[in-house]
């Protein structure tokens, strides 16, 4: 007997038929004799529709009474999701965040998990129920008031509660087979992969891939938990991101062998949410370039990638680039423009019509001619490279937005991951 | 400085308009200075919009289950309510029946309060919030499970939260002006009633008058605790319910002045959701009678009216009948089918073609011809009764269906309640 969780997102739920066909499921896994913890999210477009319903009556509500809101979502979903599963002839009993433990800082909205304490999940195990988890939510520490994770919350849920009751494996079910060498969209020929570092799960997710969010992954590695993402509309075997060997009992016989040997490249990121601003005509001095990324950070702005482009002869001035998320120009804009007088430079320049690239692999450490070989690529195909970043098992380059497509498929080719056929994604949205 | 408890129904906060609505009228009270508490329900047709998603799933849902998803309703709108608040400018938190310390038995869906711990309530009230509570909800002493108090819960709520805070009013919204002398849907010339008795309104509530539940206002009564019933979509002075004076800081100008004279007939209730069950062919013995009312509170059936008919002649046998609430009329008819064989009576006659009509007043205590008056008014228009109780303040009949708005008419007239014109109703539903 092995003690699993499971986590369901919002399309696999987002119907009376979707939460049958996942209650179905959870219960083969606990009729195979395993003890089942379930974080289920909200149903389908339930949440975009709470946060319209508040824009309604209020421009900028409360963030807690926000939160207090948006948990209503994944509240409906998991009653419904126990009701169901009752209906199976197996005793499931459904838990607030609050309930089951989770126990966060007070940051409506972006809170972060700082203890779970799932005794009431423990007491529903031991009794023998199914225990169903609302994800997404929480309380805080200090003022016992509902709180939400923010975005993509509930995968987080699902790491952090297998993590506080020693599970064997946590599955994040989603409505794609697991996780693809590239996004299937661009790249027909992308190939699912069948076991993953979580390092370079951690780079795929910080360069884009949607599939799993960076914090959950995080999470996952600093307690060793291995995460299987995998399909709820096929019974296939999915993705194993871990670095032990995957779990004898979860091992399906239709891929289920370790590979022989480690590829060089996972797979091919991109991203368009992020945006480039430039600093034009910074004068050439020590600590220019801090007080411009002092600025920015006090806005509480992440940035991503930064360049700074020799001086250009007498002139003795400078232009430094960034990126960041899309989401923070304004602000990020606002807070430079206040510092201009102190700084000097010249003027700002906005650009959100770019895309970022990147390529993975542990393999990258050992194997020194792979630089050369993306470069190679994307410069064949006429690509024009704005900025560039690595790591140890990753290089990233920032393309014009409309070569963004382009350039992901010269490098899946280039590094021979493209599979014979296109790839099986079952369902539509491919989140 | 006063403390007043608000109650909003669903249909007050039905869509955001309805929401921000409300807001506009709590927020007038705390400018008026003072300290306010607001229950509400869950918006519209949320509720029956859950029961049916509940009912895809599975054709009995595990009470604890729809408890949690029912209480979702009141979530959303507390949240939303709170947002409309703040968007005038004013603080409002929210929180649920579990965060208010509304405590009940275990019994999900027609749980009991049996505590009220408001700790977290009057600490928003110190720190200048206005508190905004889930109604129709608590927690479970024992399980720590989440409840529901059934239909017309919000209204306990109100009542017990207004209790346990010693608020100087409790004021339950909702559609209409208040409380009538009748039904205006049956009696267009029924008068708005000023103020009533709360033993009065007990009977009134007893008898099938819908505005008010009969535990809300026996909770009311218990604490001498006064109720205001009013319109959400009029300034108008509604009801008073309290057996003392209306509290200075609450009269309005328009109908503030105590009657001069109690009325001797507050009002004429009915109601349509009674069935009537005959057990025919009863042994005339001694304790038959005693078998069969144990048979059907075995069954945890409400029986409201009993007629024994005189045995007739040689065959000593007699007929039993009682009326009880339409929807348990399956169950008592199984309950009495199986005790069928060990007390010995013919058959069972199962009617719910029949209608209740009740006049209510404490004048009765000192006026005997009020009886006379009644059975004469119903008599003259040809109506036939089938039964009739009586208690102090009251005189019930039980007609046929098709009968009963004749009836309800007859006796509104004869008691000389019509006012002159037609009343004014707000509101489309009635409820």
């Amino acid at each position: 007997m092995a003690l699993v969780v499971q986590k369901f997102g919002g399309s696999s739920v987002a119907d009376a038929d979707g939460v049958k066909r996942v209650a179905k499921r959870i219960a083969a896994t606990k009729r195979a004799g395993h003890e089942v913890v379930v974080v289920v999210s909200a149903m389908g477009d339930t949440t975009d529709e709470l946060i319209d319903l508040a824009e309604q009556v209020s421009p900028m509500p409360p963030a807690r009474e926000l939160d207090m809101l948006l948990t209503s979502g994944e509240r409906i979903s998991m009653a419904v999701l126990a009701m169901a599963i009752s209906n199976l002839g197996l005793e499931a009993r459904s838990f607030t965040g609050s309930q089951a433990g989770v126990i966060t800082d007070s940051s409506h909205g972006r809170a972060r998990i700082i203890d779970v304490t799932p005794g009431r999940i423990r007491s529903a195990l031991d009794e023998g129920a199914i225990a169903i988890v609302a994800g997404f939510q929480g309380v805080s520490q200090d003022t016992k008031d509902i709180t939400t994770l923010g975005r993509g919350g509930s995968d987080t849920t699902a790491v952090a509660l297998a993590a506080a009751l020693k599970a064997d494996v946590c599955e994040i079910y989603t409505d794609v087979d697991g996780v693809f060498t590239a996004d299937p969209r661009i790249v027909p020929t992308a190939r699912k992969i069948s076991r993953i570092a979580s390092e370079e799960m951690l780079e795929m997710a910080a360069c884009g891939a949607k599939i799993l969010m960076l914090r959950c992954v995080e999470y996952a590695r600093n307690y060793d938990l291995p995460i299987h993402v995998r399909s709820s509309f096929s019974p296939h075997e999915g993705t194993w991101v871990t670095d032990s060997p995957v779990p004898e009992a979860f091992k399906t016989h239709q891929t289920g062998e370790e590979p022989v040997e480690q590829p060089i490249i996972s797979g091919v990121a991109h991203d368009r949410s992020e945006a480039k601003i430039t600093v034009v005509g910074v004068p050439d001095n020590p600590g220019t370039a801090a007080a411009i990324f002092t600025a920015v950070a006090e806005a509480e702005i992440n940035i991503d990638m930064i360049v700074q482009n020799v001086a250009a002869g007498a002139s003795g001035r400078t232009d430094v680039s960034f990126t960041l998320p899309k989401s923070e120009g304004a602000t990020a804009t606002a807070a430079l423009e206040k510092v201009k007088p102190a700084i000097g430079f010249e003027r700002l320049e906005y650009d959100d019509q770019i895309g970022k690239v990147s390529l993975i692999g542990v393999g990258m450490r050992s194997h020194p001619g792979v630089s050369a070989t993306f470069f190679d690529a994307l410069g064949t195909k006429g690509i024009n490279l704005e900025m560039i970043s690595t790591s140890e098992i990753r290089i990233s380059v920032v393309t014009r937005a409309d070569q963004l497509d382009d350039a992901v498929r010269a490098v899946h080719t280039a590094f021979g991951l493209d599979a014979e056929g296109e790839a099986v994604v079952y369902g539509g949205t491919g989140r």
